[in-house]
């Protein structure tokens, strides 16, 4: 039975050969273990996988030791998951379908191990993607009037598919802070910028206007602040005088599928964790 | 007899036929052409390598032809560089040696065709390395009272020398507006963020802070907006939440050296045009 | 009306200035212009793109005066296309559906200006997906006793719908003389090493074995000679010893579809042209 | 006082949370852990920093308590370095000067933490430049009679100065058995290719016979098999059908000495580790 663990806590001396320890006296044995200490904050992170034994493992007895021997004690926040049970997550487009193919795609060969119960959008445009894959289509179009009516239809649908993180695929709403609330460091987004240059619209005409020689994309967590909450993941590519708007853009697609992919797959994996508005991201 | 060309004019049918034209007419051979046309300002820009024969290629004679022939009727601005005539750099420090010794080592082995009349610093720090490659050493300087004294200074030995362009590798003093007026776009700079990204001040420090997964380094021409110029060349590399701002600093002091050593490269084999902020940067 | 003019010759003086003065001669406004000579082979290359008047321009007379003028005289070898007339590619696959998916994705949404009669596997697990993109499917199984009669249904089909170039998205058979001999230089494959690293099967697991810190993905034209056509494009991606087998084939799958759909849109574009085993890449 | 332990052994459950207790027992706090299975060879590799009260800590009573503790039961190879005490890096140079005033520019900075006692030179022509960083400079010139009596001369400096490791920084000589058995995994080279494409002599002409599109070079440790030693690392660059070969050997000169200087650094913090001819290389 193959478990992931995430921890953080304050940091002190003997953490590792505590929680090493007890795994280890539990019949765990550990698969790989990656730790790092915020030395600012001095705050410690670790991600461990172990292997038990099926047969006799109780989940809820080692939750519930864990919790008097380890987390009380060096005071830590932290979540145990079983590797057999996917994550849920929810796809918001508009109407860019690049990065709707290309997760659709991994998902569709079963490189992405995670649930789809539905895609939601404003617009019906990608509709016949969601058909061509077989995944359920929610069209909630927004208006000015229709915002807030709009978004309570999207948080009845994610509660009733038990979605445990969204994934905004090009999506072109800003989220409001009522969702925001509900899936803290659970909504991915992809902007097409090498933030912190160029947050907000139009970033690639600002970088065409600015003149860079690179662009790039810039995947995270959704926050309150546009475009500012934590980066998870970002790639950039070179561009020349000989390159127009529109090359632009064209190159930058393949940079934004291929970055959000890429921090899909870190999130489903549990290799993320936020603290202080930035990320760890474990090997 | 090797000459390079640059031209720029308003874009309009037949200028490349034009200019090659008159180039074969005058017994030269094209060795190398690259052109560009920015559409949205409709402006024209090439490059143009010839070989004419030594014996009979009278200098001053073409270029009054070419004037009347070509730059008037066509509204160009152009220029012509014998290859054999090396560009003159003043070099600027102030304390971090990397990019200096990068330029130093280039020009040691021959492979930066530029002279090197001297370096400038407002320290002495660096005063050795200019001992060991023996180039002379000039210590301005700067104090609050002084700063105007000491641009007067920098200026004069620069017109004595007969300076052509001056790179700043890692000099701390904000150029004042009189030196940027007597060197426009002749002012190479390395800022050691990924512009516009971090501009002013301690950009590692805030690109750690932002948690960003890529920094990078830009040289760029001078202006008198701080930090805003035009790019000539960028580079990246990639960071994660277990490099401190110390690690940040010696990754990115590799990424500055080899991108600032490149764009005074490109200009020096005048491979640089500037033209609304921006560069077209030749192949 | 929009062409593009490709032209390789032994190199010489005046070449450009006769080819441009010539168009400009017939009226077409020169767009773009890129060139290059082989230094070793003293070989000339041009590609021309240039606007003509669709009312007054004369394709047949265009063609047969820049052949008497141009062609003979410098011994040109050349290609003139029209813009709107969109090349016709198929597309063999066996089993992976990463690379399809890339460039029915893009096909789909027009980012490839190019038209798919159809798709040939020898095998059918892909069948679904042609269906996705409502593009005909032919299955043609390939076995020992079946390979030349199944060879000659693929240049059949390939015949009856013009097909101009073939484009290998992971197909999992050594492609035979006679097709290549139909199809010089217009066959591209994705081979998932960075070339003439790991010529032959199984890559990734000879770049496990070796112990490398980056692999790659090439694409290139076929020729007789496993692996070893003129390459297109490459490209890269860092790994460490923390990567298994599995984690090479999976990073390399975003590797090869971007590999080869950018290689696709350079020859849709005709910004390639072949020489002495090598290729020309147009900006 | 601050520790460094390298470890490997045939991997089992238990060992992290055997010696991280260890370590605790002992008054150590864990700044840092990184460990690696092999899956395949099921060998088990950990590299820890420690920090111990300097007034109590023994040193020879520590490592005799770790041996009988750990390092028996456990069937390890490790070893303890005290991060106080530099490596002593001796560098082997020819005619090439850019990986030499990279690494010594570095040195001067304090950006290497090594000592360097001096260099060694089959040729007289860098000398100047270990005198303008006041290196003791050694001349053994080889010929076909002396390569013998050449090595010996080697040797005999290497253990009179307690050398501990070797960087061939760009040394033209293949360096014999007799030294390569003295320094097992502690002779480092740059090849400069992007290994294994490209081994051997005159890689740059190699790769642009091929037409690659993107050139390397590796950074590795010195076995018998040329060019054919544990990779540490690797980097790339793109080039073009524009470029000569001399602007192959300009643009890998950059790759060469960054990617050399890096592997050096990642010896000198004793990051990596060798296994089966491969390294692990520490984050």
């Amino acid at each position: 039975m193959k478990t992931t663990i995430l921890i953080h806590c304050p940091d002190q001396s003997g953490i590792i050969s505590a929680v090493t320890g007890f795994i280890h006296k539990k019949g765990g044995n550990i698969i790989y273990l990656d730790q790092h200490v915020d030395k600012e904050a001095d705050v410690f992170f670790m991600r461990l996988e172990s292997d038990f034994d099926s047969s006799s493992f109780d989940l809820e007895k080692f939750k519930g030791e864990f919790a008097s021997t380890l987390s009380q004690p060096y005071h830590m926040e932290w979540s145990l998951h079983l590797d057999s049970v996917l994550p849920r997550m929810a796809i918001f487009v508009s109407k860019y379908n690049h990065c709707l193919y290309d997760l659709l795609s991994r998902y569709h060969s079963g490189e992405l191990k995670a649930e789809i119960p539905f895609i939601i959008s404003n617009h019906r445009e990608l509709e016949h993607i969601a058909q061509q894959f077989d995944i359920p289509f929610h069209h909630i179009p927004f208006s000015k009037t229709s915002k807030q009516n709009a978004e309570k239809q999207q948080l009845t649908l994610l509660k009733a598919h038990k979605i445990d993180f969204i994934v905004l695929a090009r999506y072109m709403q800003i989220v409001s802070a009522s969702l925001i609330d509900e899936y803290p460091n659970k909504i991915i987004n992809i902007h097409h910028s090498f933030l912190p240059a160029f947050a907000g619209a139009k970033p690639y005409h600002a970088a065409f206007e600015r003149g860079v020689k690179i662009i790039g994309a810039t995947s995270h967590y959704v926050t309150e602040e546009l475009d500012a909450g934590p980066i998870i993941e970002q790639d950039v590519t070179t561009v020349s005088h000989a390159h127009t708007i529109q090359d632009f853009i064209a190159k930058g697609r393949d940079l934004e599928k291929i970055v959000l992919s890429r921090a899909v797959k870190l999130h489903v994996k549990r290799k993320t964790m936020v603290y202080n508005n930035k990320t760890v991201i474990f090997s």
